[in-house]
Order: structure tokens, then C-alpha cells, then sequence
């Protein structure tokens, strides 16, 4: 195994290997993230004074679309610490994973329109649906990949415990619950459902924070960013 | 060799490996593929409503450029994940490749104008036509890769046998006479050319799991994304 | 420890080296300042011509945008040199060093907007006074990513003397100092304010310069770029 | 020395050495190259029909775009293939070599503007001149690196015998030469300019076929690419 690994390590590893290398995974999903955090401040649109007007009073309306760009961005880097924590545990990926991990370049894709309709509608009951459809989206693509890997001893570093693969699937899960929140009660109002997805981040970041608090040590939910 | 292997990893090879060494055309690779597929959705523009419509009536507007996002996007995600197996057999690369990957490139880059315009004229014999030719120059480049490595056994990690090298021209060349298809009725039919673009994926889909299934094991089609 | 570190070359390591590891937080950054440095030019619009304007005296009107995009693109030059700086000492990140990081992600972003506001109003302060802002963010961020890996001798190579230390903090806190004298001006006169903002860059090469001449032989003052 | 190579792979290098470490530079690098040709599509807009006006027609409109975007791709194309080429012979990076690569980038990042400018402009001599300035920046930027590093045999991986250094001088002065005979025809004649413009990157694959066939075996210049 030693010998393998250092193969591997010099270029020299079997076909098998090669194929199953998530390296390329890993670069494409860091240049979709780099660009859409990056994309997102496209929104925040230099204003045009109208005669009489002053900056003072123009830049007030860049407001929507600044807090747009702050909850967009909160999110995005949380799905990407969360991408990266996912493949600390992942050692291969196969076809599966592979078009998993696309799905959720998908969602997170769609992550500058989502935040766009938002910042320009962000009382209408539509746009907040739309956006917690996006958000919905990345979560369910993530804790399938969780589960997919979890499930094939073979793609993972180590097996991991029924807890930690448990304490995953409800850190993956939990934000969806939140999202449905949100999505059910923007009809009823759209304040309420604009609140309840800016604290989202806040709740996921507590409930990793108590998760690495609590979980024992060595066990890899200690590990969660 | 062993000794050989080593002194790469540590990045003391002679020259003659490090201008072959295909880890640079793999970096502007990913990045350009990152960069398609996150433009792409740029298109999918936040409507403005015009005085008493309602935001529901001005997104259905946005169907269309969503389609089209959709369909570029998985066109672009088979180009990467062909690209990637590609290059899972390629150990070196030499002028012919780094340019004729760079010709690849070129046909990406297009797909975002074509994706845009289809999206604007799906009816337009013109708009369907151009899509085509820029679809089909990515099956073309590719296919012209896998032509030129696999006649050069330098270039390869291990030389392939014969039924490999058919099966990954076939499939190369298999979405192409579908693009050819759908170029050739555009005239006659759009509605019927832009169906055949949008099932090009699915059958191209299917295709690479019946070769997976039927290929013998460890041949390099059991190893296909 | 020769052993575990060939382990981990391998891709073999333990799993809290594999979460500790910077390379996929270094693949962001770079990705956000190559995607930074390149929107900047997007601000540079080719002119359209009124009847009877000759393009010699339309391009006239696209200096103000090369400037800013000079002084941009110096800014964020700087910022992507001095964290490389930063991490050739950081060996391992944490929770703490990957959000700070974020965090400097986040005010770079905003780098593109403060420039495009500046080159379009730059005699008013508050124009003035928000690119102040956005530069002051990434001094903050900066220092604090400095000071939180310094205190913690586990995440880097070799810990730094007290001397390298407060070299570092000095040269990470110098800009802010400047930034905060032009935004303090900003409302006095614009003018002033605009040259200081210029001119930092200039002071910081200078400073650099200095540091690395005067730095004894061996610390980590000397390898500042 | 293997020992010292070793140590390096493992992530155990000297603070020296991981300060040397060109990885980041080139990371940065390819990702600006990335999507600079990306961006370069963004020029070709896809057409709004008139009343009574058919694509057919309209498209002509995006013919100079796609020529512009042509030849900025051909000439981004071949810049990256150069620095991949020079950076095959650079080992080390210091301070001049980091900012003399910031300088060449800027000049890159510069050629989507100067060929949205020509598209627009193709006859204008001011268009042209400006065009020709960005492509002197870029081939001037890279001459300096070339005559910087082989002038540092503390750079390179083996130092370069003189013949190779002149070589590598004037296939980089050569594109030059090329440029300023362009930009001083601009006024004269904008169509022969043009002309030599569009010609330059076929003169240069030439001169670098001539320079692979003409160099004896081993030598730097038959791994130009």
C-alpha cells in the first residue's frame, strides 16, 4: 500500500485510480465558487444622478442590492466550506459523485439570479419562492452526495460511524427545513420569510459550532467549518 | 523508473518532461469550463415589470432563457466530464494536443453566444443552425484528441487496444452525426431540430452506460463519466 | 515525521491534516483575485460616437475609467502579493483562519464596485470616503488573519520572533493608517484625498523596500513582495 | 539533494524555498488566461431584430465581433502558450519575477477591451494604434521576464546556453518588431495595419516551427510550443 500511494503520488497510478482522482472535481467546483462570489457584486451597480440629485441621496438605493450581495455571498461560503468539509471525508469519486457534485454546480449557479430577483422584489411572495428553490436545491444535491459517499465504503478516507454519518445527514438537512420554512410562509409574509432566510446562516452556524462542541473527539463532526 | 517517478513528483524532472506535463492545460481547462458554465447563467435576466403586470406574468419570460440555460449547461458539463476521461489516459502532452485542446476551447467559449441565441430565435432555422456548428466543432476537437493520442503511444499512459480506441471514436463521433441531424432539418422542421438537440444529452447518456455495461472489465469504456 | 510526510504527499494523510490542509482555501483566492484583476476591465467601455465626435476626442472620456482601473488593479496586485506572503508562513488553516480569509474574499469583491463609483464620481467624497472603506476592509482582515496565525504556533511552518511579528502587524496596520487619513480629508477636499489613495501603493513598495533592507538575514521580513 | 527534494513534495520545504514557489504565480496566471478568452465572447451580442428584419440579416451585424474575438483568442492563445513555455524553464520565482507577471497580466487583461475598441473601430488608425499598444505591452512585459530569468541562473533549472537565450530574446522582440510596424501604418493605411495585425500570430507560429526544426536536438528552443 505504501508503494501505491507513492505511485500514485508521481503520476504513475493505474488507470482505475486516475479516473476516480477527485482532483479536477475539486478545480472546477473552486473556479464555479470563485466566480459566482465574484459574479455577485456585478448587482451592486454604480447609481446615475439624475439632475438636482446628489450621490447622498442615490446611493441609498444601492442598499436592496448591497444586503442582496451580503446574504448571497454568507451563503455561497458557507456552501463551499461545507463542499470542502464534504471532501476531507471523500477519497475517490466515481460517475456518481461526479454528477452529483454538477447538480449542485447547478443550484449554486443560479445562486446571482436567485439573489438579483430578490434584491429588485424582495416583498413578492414569487421571488422569495424562487430563491428558496435555488437554496432548497444546493442543500438536497449536498446531502445526497453526503449520503451517496457515506454509503460506499470504498470512496471514503475511512468508513465513518452511524453517528457522524447521522450528525451529517441532519447538518445537511436542517437547512432545508428552514428553507421549506421560509418558502411555505412567503405568501403569508414575505418579511417574515425575508427574516427567516437571513438568519438561516446564523442558525447553521450555531448548530455547527454546538455539533463540534458536543461531538467526541476524533469523530468528524469535530472537523465541520 | 521508480527513481524517475520521484524526482517529477519533487519537481526536478528534466526539461523535456515539464513542457510535457499537462497539469497547466488542465488549469486553463477547468478554468474556462468553471467560467462557461456560471456565464451562462447571465442570460437569465431579472425582468423588469412594466405598470400593472405582475411579477408572476413577467417570469414566464425568463422560461425560455432558463431552457436554454439548462441545456447549455449540461452540454457543457458532458464536454468537461469527456474532457476529464480524456485526459485520464493522457500522460503527456505535446504541441499538437496543448492546440488542438486550445481549438476545443475556442468551440466552448462559443457556447454561451449560441445558448444566448437560441434562447432568443428556438424558431429561427438560422439561430438552430448555428448552435449546431458550434456543437459540433466541440465533437470534432474532441474527436480529433482522441484520434491524435491514441496514435501516439508516447503520449499515453498505456497504449490502448484497438476495441477501445473504436468504442471512444464512436462515441465521440456518435453525438456529432446527431448535431449533423438536427443542422439538417432545422430548415424544415425547428421544432422537430430543437428536440433532437435537447434528447442529444439523454441519448449520449445512455449511450456511455451500455458501453460501460457491455465493455469487458478494465478496458478503458467501463471507465467512461 | 519524514514518514508522515510522505504519507502525506500521497494523499494519504489523517483525516485532521486532510481538514487542516490549504491548498482548496488558496484555489478560491486565486481564482477571486484572477477574476477580480480581470472584471476591472470591464469598467473600461469603448465609447459610442455622437455625430460629428471623432473616437480621439470620445476616448478622452474613458481616461478617468483607465485610471481607476489602474489604481485598482495595483490595489488588488498588492492585496494578492501580500497573501501569498501571508501563507508561505501559514502551514495549516482553521475554522477561524477560513472564515477570516472569507472575509478578506468579501472586501475584495467589493473592490470592482468602490473603483467603478470612484472613477465615476471622484471629486465626491462619499464616493471618496466608500472606496475608503472597501481598502480599509482589506487592511482589517488582513491584520487579523496575521495576528490570529501568529499567536498559534500549530498553524504555522516555523513560529516567528517577536521582532517578525510586529514587522508584520506594522506593515499590514501602515496602509490602513493611510486609508483612514484619506477618508478622514475626504469632506475637506477631494483632491487630496484622491492623491493619498494613489500614492499608498507607492508608500507600501517603499515601505517593503525598507523592511527587506533592513531586515537581518533569515527573518521573514526579508521575503515580503 | 534528493533528501531536500523529497521534503519539498512532502510541504516541508524551508521558508526560502515555499517563498520561491512559482505554484500561486502560474495558479493566478491561468486563471486570468481563463477568463480573458471567456470574456472575449461577451463582444459578440446576439442581435435584436428590427421590424421586417430577418436574423439572417441581422447577423451580419456580429460578423466583425466574431473577427475581433477571433483574432484576440488566437493572440490570448499563443501569449499563454509562451508563459506556459517560459515558465517551463523558471524554477524559482523572486520579487521582479512576480511584478514583471503582474505587468504581463495587465497587459493581457487590457486585450478585451482593445478588441471590443477594434470591432467597433476596425478602420479608425487610433482604434488600431490603441490595439497595437496592449499587444507591445504584452510582448515587451514578457521579453523582460525572459531577459530577467536567464540572466539568474538561481531562477532556472539549468542555466541556458547563449544561442538558447537569443533565441527565446527574439522570438519574443520578433512579435514586437511586428506591432510597431502595424501601429506606424495605422494612419497611412488602417486596411494593410489591420492586415498585419491579423497576420502576426501566423508569421509567429511560423518563426517557432522554423526555430523547433533549425535547434539542435536537447535544446530549449525545440520545446517551444
Amino acid at each position: 500500500m505504501r508503494e501505491d500511494d507513492e505511485v500514485s503520488a508521481a503520476g504513475g497510478a493505474t488507470r482505475e485510480d486516475r479516473r476516480r482522482d477527485p482532483s479536477r472535481v475539486l478545480a472546477l467546483t473552486d473556479g464555479v465558487f470563485a466566480i459566482i462570489i465574484t459574479l455577485l457584486v456585478l448587482d451592486i451597480y454604480v447609481p446615475e444622478l439624475s439632475r438636482h440629485e446628489t450621490l447622498q441621496s442615490a446611493i441609498s438605493d444601492v442598499r436592496p442590492s448591497f444586503v442582496s450581495f451580503v446574504i448571497a455571498f454568507i451563503v455561497a461560503a458557507m456552501q463551499w466550506t461545507g463542499h470542502r468539509d464534504l471532501f476531507t471525508l471523500i477519497r475517490y469519486t466515481d460517475r456518481g459523485i461526479i454528477w452529483l457534485n454538477l447538480l449542485t454546480l447547478f443550484a449554486v449557479c443560479l445562486l446571482p439570479f436567485g439573489s438579483a430577483l430578490l434584491s429588485r422584489y424582495s416583498e413578492d411572495p414569487l421571488a422569495l419562492r424562487l430563491f428558496g428553490l435555488i437554496l432548497m436545491a444546493t442543500s438536497v444535491t449536498r446531502t445526497a452526495i453526503w449520503a451517496y459517499a457515506t454509503q460506499r465504503p470504498s470512496l471514503v478516507h475511512e468508513p465513518l460511524d452511524r453517528a457522524s454519518i447521522r450528525s451529517g445527514l441532519a447538518l445537511s438537512v436542517f437547512p432545508l427545513l428552514v428553507y421549506i420554512a421560509a418558502f411555505a410562509i412567503a405568501a403569508v409574509s414575505p418579511q417574515a420569510s425575508l427574516t427567516v432566510y437571513a438568519s438561516a446562516p446564523v442558525l447553521y452556524f450555531i448548530t455547527i459550532t454546538l455539533l463540534r462542541w458536543l461531538a467526541p473527539r476524533g469523530s468528524a463532526e469535530r472537523e465541520f467549518t
